[in-house]
């Protein structure tokens, strides 16, 4: 149920006719924002539900089971906040429990009941409530006659007020302005904001991460990467910070999971929260991740990810600290690695060069060679060239920041110094007081994964990399450096974050010092990028109005983190010649890719029971084998993460966990032939969970019972 | 047709009752001597001749077509000659052939007449004449009383005067003596010898070679691993040196060519001379192939090709002396890998230590705990353990001289002065008048390939590996001993070839004096292998025994580089869970793997044709692509390299020319799920002569016509 307090627009009412002539790129492409979905056909796919079960504005439905888990994607699976989502993306709360005592992420984690349940810390659950359009109020705050730099600003300060009057007017709520099209249209989101999220159950990484990086991005998979978490409340209902007191949240509605699965040609949908995708950038933007951006990233994180594995590899604590650091550099070079190579053998470049090319035509037959929409397509372009000649110092710049832990506290320490001081809504948004609790708790869990010796190597590198002068940040050698700084001393952080800048001018810190001679470029870089924001902003705003006018796109708006549905059906793929992908694995797969050695460990209760052949209702009954991971050609991107699989009847079935390696492209374009996404199949997490680990007690609270039905397949 | 001058006698005679009684560990395993293929029941298999059109003593019959090209297998498709063999066999010519101004390699070759065909240096062309068993002979020059390195060399001079004796009496002829089963059964085979041999047709290596190291040993493979060379022999008929009085051999047999191809679930047979197996070996030495031999090699040889790579990279000319180095090396190294993730993933050292178990159970059983057949297993053991304990030493020793062309040629120089000095029957087989030609040819292909920058590094990698002490081989520098050799100049190399060894110590040139300094101890090992070989030769004879007794084994011997016979099905396999391979790829593979870069670069014709789906009578009718290269599971191993893939009728569908990943493990066990081998089309052969490079006058040859018959699938 979503409250009435908001209109509901929507965004085929904002764009007005467009919608219906706009030819879809293909059936099945699309992250349909939730306000869209009446009119994609989900019935005449395979629905078994009325569409308004999904979504109404009156009733609960199913997306009232949604939630958004830090960046990923989470069901409530039961009336007491039980919360299913991906292994990686408790990953962080796993490894924050984590010590060479109790080494959750090796043996994993079973809470026998609420009290056992280990807090999540810096995890925060979100839970759509409502969505107005607000792109009047957001584009009424600029003009054309703007600079650039001040029309970013003007947007900023606008979406900052615009959050804060919704929040003022729903306590405890968190509003959200997203952007749908760039420049064009905006829509704020109002959610339910949990702060207290805590761990329930977590398999083994040896289940969890089985096969680690080498399968990530990768089919056939085999990894069981699923966890339980649960969300918690003050016990009048409000949210709250961690407090024993606190008691299980109730969601309006929880999604019933369905333990009989899946099979292939089944229906699916998936709610979820799809971080960032492309589709509507222009050929140049393109062109600019192919040979600048993509290329350089992945150079920078294989760098540092060399340095984190060979610290870590004769101390499990550093190794432990350096873990989620891996997964997420590793996540995202090889993903890189696929959208090189995607864009390097497809003709998707070609294909978006030409309809740029025919749209120009447009322009200039319809509009005349002067017009000066002749020249937005070429304006955009020139955004991109800059972009692409200061790429490689500025992503290095970058890194050395973000890379460098000591770097990175002391950074966050002045800038918060430099923004506090500051009006709030002026404030980067960080930094506002509605966020600053989140933004110290992220500088605590900095101070944590913290190795010298680790740190030491990637200052080291990424000096060498971004070749500054010494005068710009101080001669110190490195040791030196290291032996001047007290930012790892908890208190001596904390006393900082209470200083003005001048204050901290005079501290007596190697690390604060280096950061304040730095500072003045990090603070020129964002101002550019602000720039470059708000160039693109308007330009891409007046490329929306043409490409109306020239119906040459389909009018689904790029992902933003905000809730959309995508569906389609399970099924396999050929993602070469003479190749074909099944869609289902087996735990006999599992076995077969077992050797012993990391990421290839299988637990010995798996093995043996795997022998024993005891899969009970879980098992294919075809292969007396049980279901571990599963494929279909739904439209996903980061942020699906956790996003439920669900049946024709609104039953979860599983849990998306990621994408093939044909399908990394997706961020740029969809395809049916290749585009596949990963869904852990229900029937493992259910096996594993209850019969391999012994969590029968969350069986039941998920209501799948313990009857004889058999699996589907 | 076989000469009926020797006795024909057939393995199922010399084992006697065994062979019927000995179990089969699959309907399709089986590298089968040719004297064995009536007992395999090929006509219920799918054959549709008889028999005896393979192979009788009689008449002419297929295998009177089949040729060995150097390590090779090759076909005769013309009564003038004509060989198809693979592209990489064919390589060394080619190679040989080319240079900067004319780079067959790269370009390709067509002679269009007899006259352009370009001398295939090294090469020499084999054709199996007729065989008898020579067991009693052989075994009879040993006894149980000698030492194990008089065992050795009494086999090896009973073996030369074998030889010497057929071929006196067969002037022209080659005589071989192939050990069957080791220290057990031995047969002498006599070879017709022609040793000028011509390169006729190459593809580019952009077709030939298409996707390189990256694809070798996989599947799914696009490459056109084909060519044509021929044999030529004196007017009279007699083998000669090139000469261009030669005209071309005629084969008693050819092999007709099918142009229409061959389809899914065909029956398939190959002849060729595969090379060799391990499957009579014990589980000890499997253990010293995955624990020592095999991760060694792969160390060295990854070293080595990092090298030849680096130097090749800036310099076309040493790019293409240290091709086909690489690819030797390349080749070995990706095999070496494949079986060390087959021994380390399948049951095979499982299952061949139960078996031993079960052996050494019924010896004890019938035998009593006491008898001296109860050592047999332990003492094979005993020396593999020597073997493990040596291993890294001696590997590196024997890749020291190997890898470093200087002292390669200083090691043959020397070697041959110490030899040649012995009589005849007593030198070591390279350096008997018999081969000694051959010898001095591969020294004069070895100067030729010679790069003094990449032998410099070859040689620092080598030395710092070995750890040699400098009083062993002279303290001199690396560039002291590359100013002081004159080996590369062809004059100075032929007077040293004439010298003895006690002139060659006082010849003034640093790699001979450094290999005088070594050669006791290259010798000291030559010494221990024969030791090594002559322990073992007893052992595995006496085990050969036992098991045919025990009846616990099948009889077909190991390969051993004679003419062999294996049939099977085109079918494709599943290498992994939820992955299927199709048995055809396609020239639509070809343009997707296609990326620019070598080794995926696709000439323009080729591309322009594919567009044009021009493709005649070669294509697939229901894909309207033309078929590439296809898969069978056929039991083979390297020597079956341009192997002809036969159909029922008895003419060529393909050229076989790899494996598969998963069948590199062949070597040591074959499966019928994951065994399977690959052949390039024989549709994609003619169309890339005939179509492609507009050598139809190859096809008129091969009589496969130009009507308007359609391919088969």
């Amino acid at each position: 149920m979503f409250q009435k307090t908001f209109l509901i627009l929507t965004l085929a009412v904002l764009l007005g006719v467009s919608v219906t002539l706009a030819p879809h790129a293909s059936g099945d492409e699309g992250m349909h924002p939730i306000s869209q979905i009446a009119g994609i056909g989900l019935k005449e796919k395979g629905l078994q539900l009325d569409t308004s079960a999904i979504f109404n504005s009156e009733t609960t439905c199913l997306v009232d089971g949604i939630c958004r888990v830090n960046g990923c994607t989470g069901s409530f699976v039961s009336n007491t906040g039980l919360i299913i989502t991906n292994h990686h993306c408790a990953y962080g709360a796993i490894q924050q429990a984590s010590s060479t005592d109790h080494d959750y992420l090796r043996d994993g984690f079973v809470a026998a009941n609420y009290a056992a349940e280990l807090p999540a810390q810096g995890y925060v659950v979100r839970v759509t409530e409502s969505f107005e359009d607000v792109s009047e109020p957001m584009l009424a705050a600029v003009n054309d006659a703007m600079d650039f730099t001040a029309r970013t600003k003007a947007l900023e300060r606008r979406q900052k007020e615009l959050e804060k009057q919704a929040e003022d007017a729903n306590p405890g709520m968190r509003a959200e302005v997203a952007e749908m099209f760039t420049g064009k249209t905006y829509v704020r989101f109002l959610y339910t904001y949990i702060k207290d999220v805590r761990l329930v159950f977590a398999p083994p990484e040896s289940v969890g991460r089985f096969g680690g990086d080498t399968d990530n991005w990768e089919w056939p998979r085999h990894t069981g990467d699923f966890s339980f978490m649960r969300a918690y409340v003050a016990p009048n209902g409000s949210s709250a910070d961690f407090s024993t007191d606190n008691v299980p949240y109730q969601p309006k509605r929880f999604i019933q999971v369905a333990a009989q699965g899946v099979a292939e040609g089944d229906f699916v949908m998936l709610l979820g929260y799809p971080g960032r995708t492309a589709r509507h950038k222009t050929a140049r933007y393109l062109r600019y991740l192919q040979e600048d951006f993509l290329p350089v990233t992945v150079d920078l994180y294989q760098q540092q990810i060399r340095i984190l594995e060979e610290t870590g590899k004769s101390d499990r604590s550093v190794a432990l600290k350096n873990l989620a650091r891996i997964q997420g550099l590793a996540n995202v070079e090889k993903r890189s690695r696929g959208q090189l190579k995607g864009l390097a053998r497809t003709n998707i470049l070609a294909e978006r060069i030409a309809a740029e090319q025919r749209l120009q035509s447009h322009i200039e037959k319809t509009r005349g060679s002067k017009h000066p929409q002749t020249m937005i397509l070429g304006n955009i372009a020139n955004v991109y060239d800059q972009m692409s000649k200061q790429n490689e110092y500025e992503l290095s710049l970058d890194n050395l920041r973000r890379g460098c832990l000591s770097l990175s506290l002391a950074y966050s320490i002045y800038d918060a110094a430099v923004e506090r001081a500051k009006p709030d809504l002026e404030r980067e948004p960080a930094y506002m007081d509605r966020n600053f609790d989140q933004t110290i708790q992220q500088i605590g869990i900095v101070q944590k994964d913290f190795d010298v010796t680790t740190d030491k190597l990637i200052l080291k590198l990424m000096l060498d990399r971004v070749k500054l002068d010494e005068k710009q940040y101080g001669a110190l050698d490195i040791d030196q450096l290291y032996a001047g700084t007290r930012l790892l001393d908890a208190e001596f952080l904390q006393s900082c974050l209470t200083k003005s800048p001048a204050e901290l001018a005079h501290v007596d810190d190697t690390f604060l010092q280096m950061i304040i001679k730095l500072y003045p470029e990090y603070l020129r870089l964002r101002e550019l990028n602000k720039n470059r924001e708000g160039e693109l902003n308007q330009l891409y705003g007046d490329l929306v109005t043409i490409k109306q006018d020239f119906q040459q796109t389909n009018f689904i708006p790029d992902a933003n983190s905000t809730l959309r549905l995508t569906h389609g059906t399970v099924r396999g793929y050929s993602p070469a010649d003479a190749i074909t992908m099944a869609p289902f694995t087996t735990l006999g797969g599992v076995i077969a890719k077992t050797t012993g050695v990391d990421p290839f460990i299988t637990p010995p209760s798996i093995i043996a029971l795997h022998a024993k052949k005891d899969f009970g209702r879980f098992a294919l009954p075809k292969q007396n084998d049980i279901p571990v991971a599963f494929l279909y050609d739904t439209d996903t991107t980061g942020g699906n993460s956790g996003s439920p699989v669900i049946n024709a009847r609104g039953e979860l079935v599983g849990v998306n966990f990621d994408r093939t390696f044909e399908a990394t492209i997706n961020d740029f374009a969809w395809n049916t032939d290749y585009s596949r996404s990963i869904g852990v199949d229900i029937r493992y997490a259910l096996w594993i969970t209850g019969t391999v680990f012994g969590a029968q007690h969350l069986l039941d609270e998920m209501k799948v019972g313990n009857d004889s039905a058999k699996s589907k397949q």
